[in-house]
């Protein structure tokens, strides 16, 4: 059966770029998304996923809202680094035309639920955002552990520095309780972090590609990711492009060959009151250390193979338009 | 050509056991051993590996002293955590007959320099202690960064926790300095460590295999082992035997099937004045992370296969005493 994937999106620019990634591969449906905190606010992920998909044209994927802060605290604001690199809006300051649709009324935590029992095997589950979400529907339901056979998620960084701190990467950082819940939770993990994200970059070469179909679609893409791209100039992220953090963890949960992986028990750490730095970091779990394992990171990148992908899955798509 | 192989030691347990498969392997030939800081002071790191050596009736290998303190210090004391680990004289507190020889004139750094000339692809350099030799030897003939074609240390930990901070590993923290420029300075290098080497254990059970061959050389290495196999349990370490990261290194360097490998450019942070627990970390080196590189991190090891090849290894040795 064609896998059955769901996307839990902060929507932000790199986001906007999964969820277009995943409407446009035949190697799987995708058959929600989630809107979760991050990037920007839960309700403006909603907005502006709601909005792509119709620019999209893909007004039969439900979008379902999320939690609206960490599972450890009862507000979120997002950070100014956020906006300034996905643009107040999330994407790039472009303005989307608003979606004639509505969230569903289902809650993003109880569709996870019910996937999780109607697909068993066959659901992907991507969170390219926080875990709180997943975390709230294990424990809501903590029999989706046993139904739920692949999480690949956009998060953490173990063999090179994070991008909060030294030692945290940002989706991490927004709830290491969660993420630590599900790193322990049984559930088979494909950690997809910086180690890899940061070793493909998107430049305006491509983009151009995109602008050269002359549509709305593609052109309107193409704006939302020069924005980032100068953001990513402009702050000193890189000079040389911008990362594709979600695109590429969608496409390496439909093709592991993108990637080398370790197996490790990994933990989250979210407790060493002595040592702040130490909030949040993606490190192998020693007490696991020689235990079996179901988690895997990514920790190498087929660079060229998989911005071909990309560029390809991408560009078939806008040229529909 | 056989290989050739110089340890480079601050011969405590785990650098004894090292010595020892040295010696037994077919694999390679010992030429030389060299004395650095840390586990005991160099003085008695040389003292230790000389005992151990007449002890083996391998009095034709050379021991050299090595630098005495870090690259950025001018004194060295001993950490009461590795005296507690070691023994106050290194080798689990076993009196050692002080052997006949005396270290040689040449210095540490002198007997690499030769050594890589003269030898060429066919030296293999091991250090399992700080790298301050190795980078005081550089500084000295920049021209080695081109003859050694391989360097296999045990230090760092890139995908598990440290053991002096949770970010830094006990040989690198000694030298952060020396370590980041051995990193940086085009020598192919094999990280080996506690990635690795926490995920094999000796026990008792083994040791007791030595001592049942009833000879003073068993002996008096089930003896030094047991005491490190107590102290972890004492302190806490580990209470199910002790870690094997020296031997291993050894291991690895002449049969690299014992591991997987990630290639990854390495940095040792050693300068974030805002931040002292990231002061000697083994991390990616996001400057160089899409570059090409010669280093490689052994991140995951077959641990019966390893375990088999060390207790075949050591018991073939000391049968023949």
């Amino acid at each position: 059966m064609t896998k059955k994937i769901i996307l839990d999106l902060d929507t932000g620019v790199d986001d906007a770029l999964a969820l277009a990634y995943s409407v446009a591969t035949p190697k799987a449906e995708l058959i929600g998304v989630l809107a979760s905190y991050g990037n920007v606010l839960t309700e403006k992920s909603a907005e502006n996923s709601l909005s792509l998909l119709e620019l999209l044209n893909q007004t039969n994927i439900p979008v379902f809202l999320g939690e609206k802060h960490s599972s450890t605290t009862d507000n979120f604001e997002v950070m100014e680094i956020s906006q300034k690199i996905h643009g107040k809006n999330g994407v790039g300051n472009v303005n989307l035309t608003q979606a004639k649709r509505q969230p569903e009324k289902m809650s993003a935590v109880d569709f996870i639920i019910d996937a999780a029992h109607k697909y068993k095997d066959d659901l992907i589950l991507i969170p390219t955002g926080p875990q709180t979400n997943l975390d709230a529907a294990i424990k809501k339901d903590p029999s989706i552990t046993k139904l739920i056979k692949k999480v690949c998620f956009m998060g953490g960084a173990l063999t090179v520095p994070g991008n909060v701190t030294a030692f945290t990467e940002a989706n991490i950082s927004q709830d290491p309780v969660a993420a630590d819940n599900v790193c322990h939770s049984g559930i088979p993990l494909t950690m997809v972090g910086l180690d890899v994200t940061l070793r493909t970059l998107l430049t305006k070469n491509e983009t151009k590609k995109w602008r050269n179909l002359n549509n709305n679609v593609a052109t309107t893409y193409a704006d939302i990711t020069d924005y980032y791209i100068d953001a990513y100039y402009e702050l000193n992220i890189n000079k040389n492009g911008c990362a594709l953090h979600d695109p590429l963890t969608v496409a390496i949960a439909l093709d592991p060959s993108h990637v080398q992986f370790t197996a490790l028990n990994l933990k989250v750490t979210h407790d060493d009151k002595d040592n702040p730095s130490d909030i949040g970091r993606t490190i192998g779990d020693l007490d696991n250390l020689t235990k079996p394992t179901n988690t895997r990171v990514a920790i190498n990148l087929d660079a060229n193979y998989y911005l071909n992908d990309f560029m390809d899955t991408l560009t078939t798509l806008f040229k529909k338009f």
